[in-house]
């Protein structure tokens, strides 16, 4: 396997898939016994141009877990020369002179491709737009094998905002590249998953259905991977708390769940899972921010050793 | 001594301070070689949803000098999924995926004991609400301690803001734990020390008195602690340039002063402190502020290295 | 050769540049192995009043490179004592209890210099004021040298904004300490270099000249040194446009330049250059950016050195 770099979700092919898995195993057993030196002469130069300590703070402990440094740049639509009108490939060429890998977080689509388009050094695509995320489907697929046992041959309940969310929309379109996959989509209307992510799914015979009631899903699915519905999606507060009310997954709710099944988000949350639930040992979703830090460690070396036998 | 978290000056009774300023020596004579490496493998997370630059730095100096790393959020309140509407004890559940001890600064009360209360990795309270601020607490009496040569048998006025100052009513309430200590408060109306505090010192049989005027005050103490008044607690300009101007100390005042007795301010200053008397040994400021690096890198040994024996 | 500061190309005689420069290729050998360790034990502070991305990590990668850790404020204006009314004497006074160097970014001139009066850690100007910015002059020097052979007997173009410009006005000035050197300034009116760096050429017999066409320049150089030209300075969008435009570097004004000359830029660029040109090897404005790794490098083991032999 040969990874140049972290761009979308689309580049990655099922044998890479259970790469990438194998070495977050490995990387999990390092991170037990606290850090390891294999990138200690490495780099890692975080640019976010939108704020998300979550994502920026997972990849810093990576680098760090693996013994590397990092350079950080938390707001950089405020204090970098993006504001002077510098474009996002200039900006590259100079921070890879910095840093021995790039992670960028931006607004835009696309921003992470352009910028491996110039870049001598691996670019990580720590999300941009509303489009691409791919290191969360990984971690997310990761967490899915993690807790079942497998990847494939399981059903899924995708839940709450389809179309604005990066990560449902990111795990969707990896889940082309696994076996015997049922997704069921349940979205209140005009926040539905978009076509472009349907058509893949109908070009790689993944099997999926529309819903619209949690409660006829929840014991129907291996899975239940909720989302947040984001407010400013709605036209008015009534709407949004009519959605909102609808997909709240409580005490109630999970009596339907089966015993092996597991409730994810990639959070944060408000108020789509009540927090009454996180200690039942099927809630997952701290488990599955936990993992993030595993896969990225693994990307990071995978994406650096590469590198340093060009 | 079994130290879980560093949440609140109440938690610690004299023994444990005997032991932590122990302690903070031996930190002194490594962080005066450089650096050590007892932490390498440890991550600290500074989670800071109000600025300050000063108490962040001071942490995360202290973690490097002990060979820790550091993943660091300046402007968490921005930059977080708090402003999503994320729960500090989501928050915490996830960086504690990231790092081995959070340090927390928060406008709130008792954020950081809620982060505790989910913490499955040391807290640290790093200033919150205008309460708490336990390590500056700390390190203002390993200063009297290493001044003066003992943390018993003192006299100390407070001076400046004592009801919204999180420093001087910390330390009013770390005294409780020593013997034959006895507080002048030199306040003007208004911003007089709160009444818990009072109470407490009480309920603990320490000395205090009440004044108003500071050069009536300067020659009866070993320790003269000033603090900023901050101009926002006033009503008029006015008021505040009156209040401002009466607690200054300045050469002339000074004069007043006993020569073993020492200065000290948790800083920043704005006037208080005339910079003409910088150089006066007595002025034992600057020194305070570098006992924080050293008390914080005590704090950080004993957290972890309990941590690492579970 | 004692390095006590980097406050101002004026502390640097032609002595000192030969050894920074010999020091800085040192420092690229090491780069190109990844890391050293030589200052492991050193903790660099950043301290920055005003945005600048790329300086700072510039710094932070070069001090990493050389095994020592970093603490860092990126937006120091809005989240340090500053913003309460602390002096930049104070806020150094304390920042030194926590690193072995600062390098300090600010809008105001002399802010450095003022530092370093009362700092018993190095100090490095980071860029202060419209006025300095001695590392970016210093790496800017050492490129010419790296490119054309030599630092003596060069004629240069300096194009755009040269009075408002830290970079083309901080070069000149170090300019002063070479042999041979010819400048050519062109610029249009309203931002012509400033009086008092002209006066340091005429005393040091500095030969210049003042032109305004740059296509009757390119060709009589050995470098030519872009800078942006920044909009605020301009009474309206049409005269900045105007100005903008004339001073743009592209494939066709390249053709009059000498095979063996070199194009400049302190970067961002936003038009100045042409990316059409990026890919011809007389473009070193990226290996320009790359080598203020090295040189900054360079004076932090050079400062950090002397310190520890004090």
């Amino acid at each position: 396997m040969q990874l140049k770099h972290v761009l979308e979700v689309d580049q990655f092919r099922r044998s890479d898939l259970d790469h990438i898995f194998a070495h977050a195993l490995t990387m999990r057993a390092i991170a037990k016994h606290g850090t390891d030196n294999r990138l200690h002469d490495k780099i890692l130069a975080t640019l976010f141009y939108e704020p998300s300590t979550r994502t920026r703070l997972s990849f810093e402990s990576a680098m760090q877990r693996l013994g590397g440094q990092v350079i950080s740049s938390e707001m950089a639509a405020e204090t970098s020369s993006a504001a002077k009108g510098e474009t996002i490939q200039d900006t590259v060429r100079i921070v890879e002179s910095y840093s021995d890998v790039i992670a960028i977080r931006h607004p835009d689509a696309g921003t992470s491709a352009a910028a491996a388009g110039v870049a001598s050094v691996p670019i990580l695509n720590a999300g941009d737009g509303a489009r691409e995320h791919p290191t969360q489907a990984l971690l997310d697929l990761f967490t899915i094998g993690d807790e079942l046992g497998r990847i494939d041959d399981f059903a899924i309940a995708l839940v709450g905002d389809l179309r604005y969310g990066r990560a449902p929309r990111s795990l969707a379109k990896l889940l082309t590249q696994v076996n015997g996959c049922r997704i069921i989509m349940v979205t209140p209307p005009g926040i539905e998953m978009a076509q472009d992510v349907l058509d893949a799914l109908i070009a790689s015979d993944v099997a999926f259905e529309l819903e619209s009631d949690l409660s006829a899903v929840v014991g129907r699915v291996d899975v239940v991977y909720m989302t947040r519905v984001q407010k400013e999606r709605f036209p008015s507060e009534e709407e949004y708390s009519a959605v909102q009310g609808r997909y709240q997954l409580d005490p109630a709710l999970l009596e339907g769940l089966r015993d092996d099944a597991i409730i994810m988000h990639p959070l944060p949350r408000v108020g789509e899972i009540h927090p009454g639930i996180d200690a039942d040992p099927r809630a997952a979703y701290f488990r599955q921010a936990r993992n993030g830090v595993f896969v990225r460690m693994a990307l990071l070396d995978l994406l650096l050793n590469n590198q340093s036998q060009d």
